[in-house]
Parts: C-alpha cells; structure tokens; sequence
C-alpha cells in the first residue's frame, strides 16, 4: 500500500452566530476531520465538546479583561501547525471574509505557501437580526442592507442609508460607540423617530431584544446596560411588530 | 398515553447558494423531519433527492421561460398546508430575508394565525465571492459592505459606497442592468479602474469567475455572455489577486 501523502493545510471555518445548529453541514465535516482547531471566544464554542477526543483544541479568543492571543500570532500558530503536516481548523464566529480578519489569515498562509480554503459562515449581521424577527430587507419598504462595524464613526455612505432609508443599517462591534452613532444620524437628518433594535448575544439562550426610536436608543441602552455581543439595526425593519404590518394595516382600513 | 397534538405550521428555511453542504445543520434537521418541502429553483436543490421518501416535495421555481407559481400563491399553498396540520418547509436560496421575500411569507401566515419560524441560511451574497476568494470586508481597505438587488437603478447610497471606497457594494440579481449600473457608477466619478468581479453561479460546477475594471465591465459580461444567477462584487477586495497582495507588495518593496 502507498504511504498515504497528507501535507499540512489550513480551514477557515465560519461559525455563525453561536447555536451549533447555524454551522453549515461542511463546517461540522471539516471540524470533526481536523488534527487541531484553533477557536476564537465568539461563534459555536460548544460545538468543540463534541468533536473527537483525537481533535486537539487550542483556544485563542479575546475574553473582557484576559489576555487573548494577538492576531500576529495566529497567524503564525495556524501556520506553523499547517507546516507540521496537520490539518488545521481556524473556527471564526460569523463568516470569516465579515470582519472576521479571514482575508489576513489567508495572506498569512499564502505568503508562507500554506495550502488555505474558506468555509462561508452564517454572518451575525444578517442572521441574529432574522433570528429576532427582523428582515435585512423587504420588497417595497427597503432593498438594500449596508453592514459595517461599530469601531468607528459612521461614514457618509452608512449615514445615507439612514437618512435616505435607502438601505438597512447593520452595526456589529457598535455597543460602545452607539450614543456617537445615533448622535451623528440624528444631526444628518435622520428621523427621532426612525426604529431601532439591539440584539444581544444572538442566536444564544441569552439573547436579549431591545427596542426603541433613534432619538432614545442611547439613554434606553445605557439604562438595561447593553452590553456585547449586540447587533444593532437601524430602519424601518426594526419596527416593533414590523412582520404583522399587513394584520395592522387591515385593522386600521 | 395521551394523543400526540401535532399542529401544522411553516418554517422558512435558507439553504444556501447551491451547494448542499452549505446548509446549516438546523436547515438539514427540519427538511428531514417534513411533511412537505415547497422550494425554489435556486438554492440546494439536489438535496431535495436525498430526503426521505415519505417527505412530500412541491416544485414552485421559476426556471426562465416556464411558468412557476405566484409569490400569492405560494403564501396560500404554506397555510394551507400548514392548516391541514402538516409541517411545511419552505426552501429558499441564500437566506430567507436577503431579497428572498421570507418576510412577505412570514406575513402571510401571520395573517392567517399559522406558526412560522425562520431559519437564516447561507446568504449568497457574502458566500458567493468568498468561496471564489473574495472578501467582503478587509481591515485596513474597507470595512463595511452595501448588499442591493440590481432590479432597479442604484441608489445614491450604493453609489456613494464605490465613489468613496466606504463599503463594497454586492448586487445580487444584477446581470439584466450590469451596464446600466457601471454607467451610473462612471457618471458620478467612480474610478474607472474600479475592480469589479462577476461569479455566475456561485458554490456550484458551474461557478465561472470573471474580473474586469467598472469602465470594461459591461463590454466584458456580454463578450463572455455573463448570465443570472450572478453576484457582483464592486470595490477593491475584488482586484485580481488581492488576498495575494501582502506577497506582492513585499515583492515590490
């Protein structure tokens, strides 16, 4: 029998949100097939109680106040693992390519001629609002979805969705910066009354559903204490009871 | 023992762009235990032939020049199904509520008092360019992405994601209007050697990737005869060989 030939390579595998169940079926194939799975705090973590005792686990991920392992050093983790010969999971939460720094991890592995494929993930921006009732995007109401991170101040282009209600607004990271943002919306014009929603730790058994007008969001948040993970939608999906509209309108005709 | 109270109900599922290991474990859960699969043309159809038999599998797609059933006649067929006390599954393409009108299904049984839930699936538009090597977001290039359908002419808010290089833009359902929309770009000063990328059939054997500058785009597309199901990515993560630009850049230095 030939030696079976088995070169090191690396998987970045989206995880979505956090239920296990939002793995795709070639996520839960790759992970339970790995040498080694290196898993960020964020996405399916109890899914790797259930891998094969043989799956080494190596946990990388960023807890408030710990020390996480610095994006430099993953990289050469994952590749350094890879050189060995071994198969090497990278298990992002979300979709890698979606603020998941998956296209770094790839740079690193190509420049070190490590062979890397990419899992698509279930995005948090998109699926933790859905999960809460609420559509990215709806014929006659919105077509579009604009999704950023929350680490900066709105840009021009995320402002126009809103004040133009051209397209849905998805903040992911935004906790910290949500009083700037909604204070920033309002002065470009956007309506007080424009809807809000925070989602809080999606898709998990602690997820919280919070909302409220443009005008409020930030004092409402400040007091229950929102806290991350939070996806925050803004626009006219988020509208409580936005999915009965049609039961409404009837009523009221 | 008590009698088993079954009542019927929908459940929306997202499959994904095509293939069927791009469903989610949750989406693979609920086809296996249904009563009646009603799906689309797009989407994982072939794991509709590895379902048990007893599962009923009701074809509304809408395949080019063919009849398919009305978005009103859908609504009617899951409630009555669902009435009947069976459980419905209704397969979408990508994810229910990205241009997939779950909403307007979701409504429809709301109206009519029959449970629905939502699953989120795979959306096409992230999973599409990152399976071909695209990333949506890049820290340090772009860090947000405006995802539009391209039934219509852009907005001024999609326009303004490729002038500025704010966000990438993804147009879904855009192979009719790619000229129009590269035109529009042009006019409002988009650079010309704007990278553009067209993957038509994305996640499938059928996928074809082609790259062009916005100013050549559309003279390319119909050279090649670029057709739907397409998703075009608009931005600089769609450059030939940019997830290689650590090494070329290196290269050069």
């Amino acid at each position: 029998m030939a030696p079976r030939h088995t070169p090191g390579r690396v998987v970045l595998v989206g995880g979505g949100p956090g239920d296990p169940d939002l793995l795709t079926v070639r996520a839960l194939r790759h992970l339970r097939s790995a040498d080694v799975v290196v898993a960020d705090r964020l996405g399916p973590t109890s899914v790797l109680d259930d891998l094969p005792l043989r799956v080494e686990i190596i946990d990388v991920g960023k807890a408030p106040g710990q020390h996480a392992m610095s994006q430099e050093r993953i990289d050469e983790l994952i590749v350094e693992r890879a050189r060995r010969g071994q198969v090497v999971v990278r298990l992002k939460g979300g979709d890698p390519f979606v603020f998941g720094r998956g296209g770094e991890e790839v740079l690193a592995c190509r420049d070190a001629g490590v062979e890397v494929e990419v899992v698509p993930g279930i995005s948090s921006a998109l699926a933790v609002p859905a999960l809460a009732g609420v559509p990215s995007t709806h014929r006659g109401v919105v077509g579009a979805v604009h999704v950023t991170h929350g680490h900066e101040p709105l840009t021009a282009t995320a402002t126009s969705a809103v004040v133009t209600g051209e397209a849905t607004l998805v903040v992911l990271m935004g906790v910290a910066r949500l009083a700037e943002h909604a204070a920033s919306l309002l002065a470009a014009g956007a309506a007080p009354s424009t809807p809000v929603v925070v989602v809080e730790s999606g898709s998990t058994p602690d997820e919280r559903v919070t909302r409220a007008p443009l005008s409020q969001v930030a004092a409402v948040a400040a007091q229950i204490g929102v806290r991350s993970p939070a996806v925050v939608v803004v626009g006219a999906v988020a509208a409580e009871g936005f999915l009965d509209a049609r039961a409404l309108v009837e009523a009221v005709a």
